[in-house]
This record gives C-alpha cells, sequence and structure tokens, in this order.
C-alpha cells in the first residue's frame, strides 16, 4: 500500500520524505496541502494535526507529523538507510537536527521574504540579515565538508537529506556555492542522484 | 568512565541529558559552560562544536553535539529507554522533535526576555507574545494527555524529556496549569520522579 503524505511539493520538510522515499523505491501518493493550496485548518486536517502544519504522513491509517519522524519511521519500516553503529548514528542524528532547525531556520526565513510572503510583506532588512546567518553556517558546513564526500562517514545517509535540501533552496534564492568549494563538490554529487533530481530539483518553488 | 558534559546546568538542553543519565544511572561530569560561564569562543571549545553552542558531549574522545542526538545516542549505548516498535519509535520521534524545537521556541524566547537577557534588552511585547503562544501549544499538549498518561503509550519514553523539562520552565515562569488538568497530572508524575527532581526541579535558573 502506498504511503499517503500530505503537503506541497514545494515545502522543503516534504521533499525530504519524496527525495527518500523515490531512493528507496517506496510507493508515495502526494496530496497537495499548504502553501497556495490551504486545507491545513479544516477539522480533518487538525484531527491528524493539530499544528495545521505539513508534512503528515498517513501509512495504512497509523498518522504520523514532524518530517524526520516520518524519515526515521520510514528507514525503518524500509530497512533502508539503517545505521546500526552508535557513533555513526550518533553524527547522523546532530547533522539531522542541525541541517533541519539551526541551518533551515535562516534558509525558511529568506524563502518567507523573497518568495512565499505577499510582495507588501516582505523585508529587504530581514532577507539579508537571514542571507549573513546562512553564509556563517555555509562556513561551518564548507569546514566539515573538507574532510569527508558526505555529511557522515563517506557515504549517503539521512543525514545528507535536510542538508541537501536546503543547500538546493540556497542556490533557488540565488546564494551561490563559488566560495563554498567542499559545499559545491557535495553539492554535484547529490545533483548526480536521480532520487534528488526527480524530488528536489524537479520540485515548484513555494508557496505553490 | 564518565560521559562529559560541557554546558551550565541552567540550560534545558543540557538538563536532558542529566535528567536522563540520572534516570540511567550513568556517571556524568557535568562542565559549567555558556551563559554567565561563558567560555565557548574559544578555540578549544569551537573544535568540539564550531557554533559555540553547549552541550556537548564527550564520550572517551568521541565528541557529539545537538542535544537530542546525545539523548539518543546514549539511550542506545546503554540500552535504557530504547524503543523496537517502530509506530511507538515513531511517535516518540515526533514528540521529542515538537517539544524541542515547536514548544522549546517560544519557551525560550520567554526566558530570555524574563530571565537570561540584561535589563534594558528585555521587551515586554516580545514576552507577551510568547507566552501566547506557550498557551495555544499547551493546549494541544493538554488535549493529547487527555488520552493517556505519559506523552507516547502509557510509559515514561524519550518523548517526555524535552516536554517535561520545557514544562518545568513554564512553572518557573509562572505560568499556571490550572487551565490545563491534564498536563498538570503529567507534571505530578515527573516530579515524583527523583531523577527529575536532582536534575530539573532543583537546577539553577538561566542564565547561572
Amino acid at each position: 500500500m502506498a504511503i499517503k503524505i500530505y503537503g506541497r511539493l514545494s515545502s522543503a520538510n516534504v521533499q525530504k520524505i519524496n527525495w527518500f522515499c523515490e531512493y528507496a523505491n517506496i510507493n508515495v501518493i502526494n496530496l497537495n496541502y499548504g502553501g497556495i493550496h490551504g486545507k491545513t485548518q479544516t477539522t480533518e486536517f487538525k484531527d491528524m494535526n493539530p499544528n495545521s502544519r505539513i508534512p503528515v504522513m498517513d501509512d495504512d491509517n497509523f498518522i504520523l507529523y514532524e518530517s524526520n519522524a516520518i524519515l526515521r519511521y520510514l528507514s525503518k519500516k524500509f530497512d533502508i538507510l539503517v545505521e546500526e553503529k552508535k557513533e555513526i548514528s550518533g553524527k547522523i542524528d546532530q547533522w539531522i537536527d542541525w541541517g533541519s532547525f539551526t541551518f533551515a531556520a535562516p534558509c525558511s526565513l529568506l524563502t518567507a521574504h523573497k518568495l512565499s510572503l505577499p510582495q507588501d510583506q516582505r523585508d529587504e532588512l530581514i532577507a539579508d540579515k537571514a542571507k549573513n546567518d546562512i553564509f556563517s553556517l555555509l562556513n561551518i558546513l564548507n569546514f566539515h565538508l573538507a574532510k569527508q564526500d558526505f555529511i557522515v562517514d563517506e557515504k549517503f545517509s539521512l543525514a545528507d537529506i535536510p542538508l541537501g535540501i536546503w543547500c538546493h533552496r540556497c542556490v533557488n534564492l540565488e546564494i551561490s556555492f563559488d566560495n563554498f568549494p567542499n559545499i559545491n563538490n557535495w553539492y554535484i554529487k547529490l545533483k548526480e542522484m536521480n532520487s534528488f533530481q526527480n524530488t528536489v530539483v524537479s520540485a515548484p518553488l513555494p508557496p505553490n
């Protein structure tokens, strides 16, 4: 049975799940909710997630929200990208959280003030501050990637997923990796993955 | 060998690890970093965490940051509160992230504007907005706890840890659970745990 994912294709948090499922050959039904599609304030949606946020997963009536919880659940269920070594698993968890919260925060803010908000609510000062924060964090990531080809342990893991998606968002927001050669090398490797092309690169931009 | 935790005892994210370790009988050495103790901008600290943030764990030279990554690592290493059923594990992951990011965000903001920031940088309007956001989220949590005694599956799990700590922070910030009876019943159960008393209730307040 296919996994149902409620959430617009342009959402970075939906893309996490779509990329993983495409990589793992898992059948997904995407339902456009959130952004211009709305429908997250209905009683039916709030019964699934009272926070009115996407993505929400429905796996044969098992409902789950929080994108990284969905990612970890599907990884365990289908036994794909499961890491047994606790030190490596610890580093993967560290970079999933760093990518999804620390790095995502200014990326989300820049997205809002460049793409999602109505024109009259966009603020250039907030966008510039977000861009500066992104550059500081890209410095940390670039330094980290000097030592290795992927985020953790020289091979593709769940840790590459949130960071890969937010770095692609940076590219969409016209942030260049010219000064971050290690990030650029890693990003080129992601772009060579069909699963990344089909779910992230080809996805519409927020709020669509 | 004891686990070294770099981070002031008043930090909610440090308390996650201290509470878990006290619960699991794991020997911890706490080192006061961050807040009034500073020392997070030194080269030595940045070599461990270039983000200059606490907590950082040193387990016999294995360095890890991001508090929930540390929590999951220690849970696996000592085989305490490990959940094998993937649906239950999914729900635990969901509530760890909801508690640590969605709920923690306004709690952190209120802490800053009531406790941590210098008096002349505190903003009553920001504090009031944060308080309103906390009340909305407490409504969601109270509704959830109507159906069960603990956050997930009727027994104490890693999911209770971030939420228990941030709810205790709410109490310290004079937010009452009078209108949230299910949260109150759950919070009373946490307060009956010695491990919670010894690491969370007895801890100093930020920024100490």
